[in-house]
């Protein structure tokens, strides 16, 4: 008798669990349901597609067609499960009953709209789905000014794409910096100057009150302003979907989402739960840097938490440790990265950092092309351990914070990296001495 | 009384020793030798320099005016220390006798010239200082061909430049592959294809015979071909400048350079020196990948030890620990990398490993610009513990492999790479996945 395994997520983190049991499995019964209608691409990209750098088609990767015929998933798109019965291993999906031997829950998150009047205008969005990015491209032909609430990563990557398009734009943000949380206000004050100079307007330290409009949105108020636009896109940040977790009664974390075992197994009543693995934006993680939960609804965690999730389902027994989640995001010519945690977040978690900041080039001071690099590195104040790391440059960004990220991860003492990291040279592509070194350098000084 | 400090040498490791002593000890009198003519610069620029990409000038970062004024270090140029009596401090430079309390030894090394006939003719070159670049420089005006003899990254870089600069270009290689040692035959065979693509010609696996003129270059001979050529340039490795080291009676390593210390002290007769501190070029490291000795004659090295000799040598302690030894060079629209130890190395050290190779982009699919990205990693069979790494790509090399050297620093096995290990991810500067995993899951397939 094959493996029946069930995939509810048609996301990184369900996609990815699917294939890779699939690989680990050749005779396995794999069926994938999903309330969506496009599967296999990045929602990541969409502020790209509205910018005219690729197109709606080019980002899907793959049809539920070549899932069946290349991989044999059965893909089933537009297709709700309804309710799990984890007694007798059957889920309802679009009316039918299906029986499991394994189920790899990756029902996904849901962007966050505060509960004010007005949201339910046309004209509000937000940047989730392909068919959410299609609705703004329609929604923008006939917009001159548009209004992004939140300036978290994706609202400045959206704010960009629209100021790319020709609107006026301002930025709403109930925190007095952007990118809050996971960037320190030193960096973020640099970001929202660059962006000030692209033309984009802020409004900063003051929650969004309403939206208004009589049949769509005309305007947005903040403070007691009213902010004349047409639409108005929430990138609030992501809560993740607990309808089906809840009915199936699995632990639910502090942060708000399913509790999982590194092999990315829910709990129930504080119990492991037999045959189900649960990953991507709804489970909350490990944190490498703290003991304790913290969230990483990232695309790449999402991936490596559904190829754990497919190894397991499939019978196997693979790992998801702690995380650092690193990060980084393109806004115009900037590259934004960082990984474990910022100083806002230490402390929130109650310890004491130290911080060392640095600015240099990303490649030799004398060779063309390069451009400024800034390295932030916190260490905790108590053992000199790094736990956190920040960049913004032109250019290379990605490698150089999985490169910090990995120190971090290692739990490696900033006077340890001063004497035991090394870095690779080239004049077209670094300094002789990274800047990160000399953020570090500054970083043991203060310690 | 102020501390007096000497350093020999001029290179990346002797200016960063006397500038770290400096700002260790604000009261030291630091005296620097050297026998060069110009400071402060950076050799690894040559081929950019002659490929019209930036100037000589403009990389010369400061001259001995300015470490005088700004960094109160007394730069002495064009001054060969000829001898150094350990017992009573005293060097002797230029004919004159100077007291030392604490002597920095940065002496570098020379590109070794094979003995063969010709090797004295007017067009032959080697690319060391700026001297030698401006001559090479003046010497292209009236060559049509270049003869490369070394096929190592310096030599094609130079390749590059030559053949830029509209000259035919043969590269001559004793080894039958391009970046012999540290590059694996595989990716070797790559990035000779490419270069060849570029028009570039390679003679592999001949020793050079003879420079042939009579009273200039007029061809190199190599397996019994007469190559006809107006410049012979050779990047054949460098040696550790020895001359000083050895009439100091320092003990030389097995593999020709200066044996130190983690606190780059040198010994005699298996002695620690006291006073003395030797960094750069002329010594051997410990390498963090296998007990033994490595040598790691790079200018991102040269100011980590530099660093670590200037401390020391203004009465800290710090430490150089083992090196992983990251590279990366540019050639053409390529970018090459690698850190630890590749397959020929592995043999050398008499260790079996496994290895896995993955291609995808430096970008998302869909995401326009990206470019090709090769990655192997390499495990040792028996611990699967992560020995070595190399890439090519287009882009942002230079940070993935500072992160995969991380790894192999931390003796991180195969599989823990994928449970622990996290990539950034943004559309515009990686896949969702970065292909580094999915080399390190076909290494751990093969273990």
């Amino acid at each position: 008798m094959s493996l029946k395994i069930a995939v509810i997520g048609s996301g990184a983190a369900g996609m990815t669990a699917a294939s890779t049991a699939r690989r680990e499995d050749p005779g396995a019964e794999i069926v994938l349901f999903t309330e969506d209608e496009h599967i296999a691409y990045s929602p990541c990209v969409i502020p790209w597609v509205l910018e005219g750098r690729t197109g709606w088609e080019s980002i899907v990767m793959h049809d539920p067609e070549y899932y069946r015929q290349e991989r044999g998933i059965d893909v089933r798109t537009l297709t709700k499960v309804t309710s799990v019965d984890l007694g007798s291993c059957v889920l309802t999906a679009g009316g039918e009953d299906f029986t499991f031997d394994r189920l790899v829950l990756a029902t996904g998150g849901q962007v966050f709209i505060p509960p004010i009047p007005g949201t339910g205008l046309p004209g509000v969005h937000v940047v989730r789905t392909i068919n959410d990015g299609k609705a703004i491209e329609e929604g923008m032909a006939s917009v001159d000014d548009v209004a992004i609430i939140g300036a978290g990563v994706i609202g400045l990557e959206m704010a960009l794409a629209m100021k790319e398009a020709g609107k006026g734009v301002t930025v709403i943000e109930m925190m007095d910096q952007v990118v809050p949380r996971i960037l320190d206000p030193d960096l973020a004050a640099d970001l929202r100057a660059y962006l000030e100079g692209r033309g984009v307007r802020f409004v900063m330290g003051a929650p969004i009150q309403s939206v208004d409009g009589e049949r769509s949105v005309e305007s947005v108020t903040v403070s007691g302003e009213r902010i004349p636009c047409g639409m108005a896109v929430f990138s609030t940040g992501v809560r993740a979907n607990l309808e089906l977790p809840s009915q199936m009664g699995l632990d639910i974390g502090t942060l708000g989402a399913v509790r999982v075992s590194p092999g990315m197994r829910p709990y129930r009543n504080g119990r492991l739960v037999p045959n189900v693995f649960v990953c991507g934006d709804v489970v909350q993680c490990e944190s490498a840097v703290l003991p304790g939960p913290t969230m990483s609804q990232l695309g790449s965690s999402a991936v490596r938490q559904g190829r754990v999730a497919g190894i397991n389902a499939a019978g196997g027994n693979a790992m998801h440790e702690g995380v650092t989640s690193p990060w980084v995001s393109v806004i115009g010519e900037l590259q934004v990265a960082g990984t474990g945690i910022s100083s806002s977040l230490a402390g929130w978690y109650g310890i004491e950092v130290a911080s060392g900041v640095a600015h240099g080039l990303t490649r030799a001071r004398y060779y063309p092309g390069g451009t400024p690099m800034t390295v932030k590195v916190l260490a905790e104040r108590s053992t000199g351990r790094l736990v956190g790391a920040q960049m913004i440059s032109g250019e290379d960004a990605t490698g150089r914070i999985n490169w910090l990220s990995a120190a971090v991860l290692e739990g490696v003492g900033a006077k340890d990296f001063l004497s035991r990291y090394e870095n690779a040279y080239c004049p077209p592509t670094s300094m002789v001495r990274d800047v990160a070194f000399t953020a570090v350098e500054r970083l043991v000084s203060e310690l």
